[in-house]
């Protein structure tokens, strides 16, 4: 209890009286010094008459903890914080557009998609995280509050909250969509182990738990707290799960459907979130239609569900966040549009938006007579694209750095810069351009032509063609350096050298098929003269 | 010579001198009485001590003819008109959204692209019409002018004009873009005797002509012509071409780079074409970009260019005129982003189109050694949608009339009507209709989730399934009635029956994969109780 372990999630466990009244809002809480200055991390009641202060401390060194609280015992020690172990890299957070670890190793996200994956069964549990143990993905978006949808009608192990003693007689099987019913002030904890345990165990997996703390989806009134309620719910959660490493916030499901809460709501929830969250996780907002402000100060990246990924660069570039596609449909069978894409589109849909700088995140929805169904329970993947974003997640994470968008694509703003600082000179007898430059924005941006090209610096240009099936393409790489030109076939999975020892304007011969990338690499600097 | 056919180009020869100065602006013209009206057509001189007039009949009788002009010998007769003889069904025109032959039979344009059909050597030609032989499509765009592009560089046989004879000395090939060049008062009778041969052959062959008048593709000046020059050219242009009944014209293939002109001189072509063919020919015109006004009263359909299919309904309803999309990108495989679909993209196109109640053009771009490509020179067709389209074609042919789109796609002036009409105790309990009616327009219509699907009134509902891979779909069929279900795959070219004697809201259970399209067709009334 002495030690600590940088970049983990370390507990504090202190018997206890139970809290007479809220077990939320409750006293207990660490001061802890560390290079001359002192934090105060609030603590929780675990239950049984245990209580419980984590610490996530992100440098390695000496502390001095003091813990009081009105039902224990106060202490006062100090704690030895071990460097990282191997493989423990922090929290993840923005930096520029991309995404980090607090060791600073970059943080690629390829996630998926199992909204209820903790509000199933044990036996089905297990089965998901040993498809989750053979499948690339290292973000998985999961909520909460259990799901009430088509293909997920069943009743969760736990909730959340007790329900009030005074509740009326619930009928069977909740269906009726009560908040009034749930006590959040004593959270039923069986519910809260659980869910964590989760979350731990993704970490150790290297997942990221997308965590998702609000959703329409519902039967039992979880959708519908007052914004009081939901602030002790939040509180509760903040004391209980900040510090966990692999966690982010994703403050709703398609908010915008969650009509219980306004713009103001959500924004005083990110405002909740950002001052009892201790270490600064990641936070978004997903919508189904109305986008969230991503500007929102305490939003540290884009989070968005679209199907429209021709022009992403510009949102990137627009909010000076990272972005991640977190529902660009799934690859499934569903009569729902937005659950019957083929394994190549998704694939397609993950190459589109990776050249341009960004990260997107998979869902299957393949019907079967279980009705259980990877996007919402878990259990088994049977579609055609985890492989191929395996494959996709391997060249990226192969490259020196992260990808940014280097194509033609222009927000407004910088194409009315290049409209103003293009020279008339430059435009004398090249129609073409005088086109672009006197067309309105959007006509112009479709003169363009942008298609998604993605550099990491000089050392590395990944072009997507997209389904496209030029026979051949090309890549204008810098005249300096000595560049090898790979072929990709993202459906067949190859990688062929087809050029070493290029530079400049290159052009590459192409196999005249759908699904066709060209990495350049840089493999040695140029004597400059 | 006394002799006239119904829905036929009827031409009298009549010798005299050649005009001493413009061929063009010539007096010879027929005064020609039926049904105690008298219209007075145009005639041209045809070159070789040669007059011609040109007249198109639209019912059969009697006709009373009087010729006349300066170089020749006037003339008065007496002509029958025949009726129609089989397969000749006149000239077609915009009725309401779809497009209809004189004679009442529909016409279901189904069109390919050569642009320079008509400037390759006899050989060529020949391929090309062999090919068209063989072939399911009944439009061809082409242009009246050579063509100069990638893949597109050989002298055509004739020019339109003659060459002034105090023109400075072409540069070898024609080089330079010199429109000074050109007497258009002297056109080379030879470039019109082959063009014209090859419009009457597509007639034979059932193939309309949608003959494209100016294009920026252009090496010789015909892209620069001044307005009035352009005017001489039209002039002779529709004395000599309004007769054919197979005619359509296109004021451009993307007018928005003919940069000579602007919004008034293609207004004034419009005009002047409106004002010069006797006979009311199909007029629109094409854009890379800036579509064109098809408001403009001239104009009779939408011809465009795009790749945006979604909402292609909503256009048709705003202007209530029948579209055509003349450029959906080529089937094919060169390294431009337009001429390298798949042809599964391209069948994929014409089912979106059509099934919006709108129209497609077919263009095929697969490199070759040759460098004879089908786009521009015509040859052979070699990809895989020309087959997918005839399966199409033939479908739309069974049904008993044109396709109107009856899906939930709307107009912004529909949706506002929507907006205004639904009354507020619909909207209690239902959060998504209330999303959908209070969101901005673009953002509700996202919401809806059109899919394609038109109606032949009741008789006929086709739904296409796009690249969604649904299990199974709910196509809403009227409750009277009866109706067959087939399953479509458009691809594959197999139609299955899989439900018969249904009626109202019915579950088609469909193979999973992309490209699957659900045909009802009413089998039978059922009696009213």
């Amino acid at each position: 209890m002495k030690t600590l372990h940088q970049y983990e999630r370390n507990e504090w466990v202190i018997p206890g009286a139970e809290p007479a009244g809220s077990w939320v809002d409750t006293d207990i809480s660490a001061e802890i010094t560390f290079g001359g200055k002192t934090k105060k991390v609030k603590g929780f009641y675990a239950g049984n008459e245990t209580w419980k202060v984590r610490f996530y401390p992100e440098v390695a060194g000496m502390y001095r903890v003091k813990i009081t609280g009105a039902n224990i015992v106060p202490q006062e020690f100090e704690a030895e914080c071990l460097p990282a172990a191997e493989g423990e890299h922090g929290i993840v957070r923005a930096d520029g557009t991309h995404f980090r670890y607090a060791d600073g190793t970059w943080f690629y996200p390829f996630g998926t998609t199992v909204y209820a994956i903790s509000h199933q069964n044990e036996t089905l549990t297990e089965h998901t995280f040993a498809t989750l143990a053979e499948n690339p993905f290292n973000k998985i978006r999961m909520c909460f509050f259990p799901k009430h949808y088509d293909y997920n009608h069943n009743e969760p192990p736990y909730y959340a909250f007790v329900r009030k003693a005074d509740a009326a007689e619930a009928p069977e099987g909740y269906t009726q969509k009560d908040p009034a019913q749930w006590d959040v002030h004593h959270p039923d904890v069986r519910m809260w182990d659980r869910i964590e345990a989760h979350i731990e165990r993704l970490g150790g997996m290297g997942i990221q738990s997308d965590l998702i703390l609000f959703h329409a989806y519902d039967r039992w009134g979880f959708s519908q707290l007052p914004i009081e309620d939901a602030l002790v719910y939040l509180d509760y959660l903040t004391r209980r799960l900040s510090a966990f490493p692999n966690l982010w916030w994703s403050l709703a499901n398609e908010y915008d459907i969650v009509f219980r809460y306004g713009k103001e709501d959500w924004e005083r929830i990110a405002q909740f979130l950002h001052d009892h969250d201790p270490y600064g996780h990641l936070l978004s907002n997903h919508q189904m239609i109305h986008e969230w402000d991503y500007a929102n100060e305490n939003t540290t990246h884009i989070s968005t569900q679209t199907s429209d990924l021709d022009h992403l660069n510009r949102k990137i570039r627009t909010f000076g966040k990272p972005l991640s596609v977190d529902e660009c449909r799934y690859e499934g069978n569903l009569p729902m549009h937005w659950g019957n894409i083929s394994g190549f589109e998704m694939v397609h849909r993950f190459w589109t938006v990776v050249t341009q700088g960004g990260y997107c995140t998979h869902g299957e929805t393949y019907l079967n007579e279980e009705e259980i169904i990877w996007w919402a329970k878990g259990g088994k993947l049977i579609g055609e694209s985890p492989a191929r974003i395996a494959f996709l997640k391997g060249i990226v994470e192969e490259l020196p750095g992260p990808l940014t968008y280097c194509g033609r694509d222009r927000t407004k703003e910088e194409f009315e810069t290049m409209r103003k600082t293009v020279p008339a000179a430059a435009l004398e007898g090249n129609g073409f351009m005088k086109l672009i430059l006197g067309s309105p924005y959007e006509e112009a941006m479709v003169l363009l032509l942008s298609e998604p090209v993605a550099c990491c610096g000089e050392e590395a240009y990944l072009k997507y063609m997209g389904r496209n099936r030029a026979a051949s393409a090309v890549l204008d790489l810098p005249k300096e350096g000595s560049y090898q030109i790979e072929v990709i076939d993202v459906w067949e999975m190859t990688r062929t050298i087809v050029q070493t020892g290029v530079s400049g304007s290159v052009n590459v011969q192409l196999p005249s098929k759908e699904g066709i990338a060209i990495l350049a690499t840089r493999v040695s600097v140029s004597e400059k003269r």
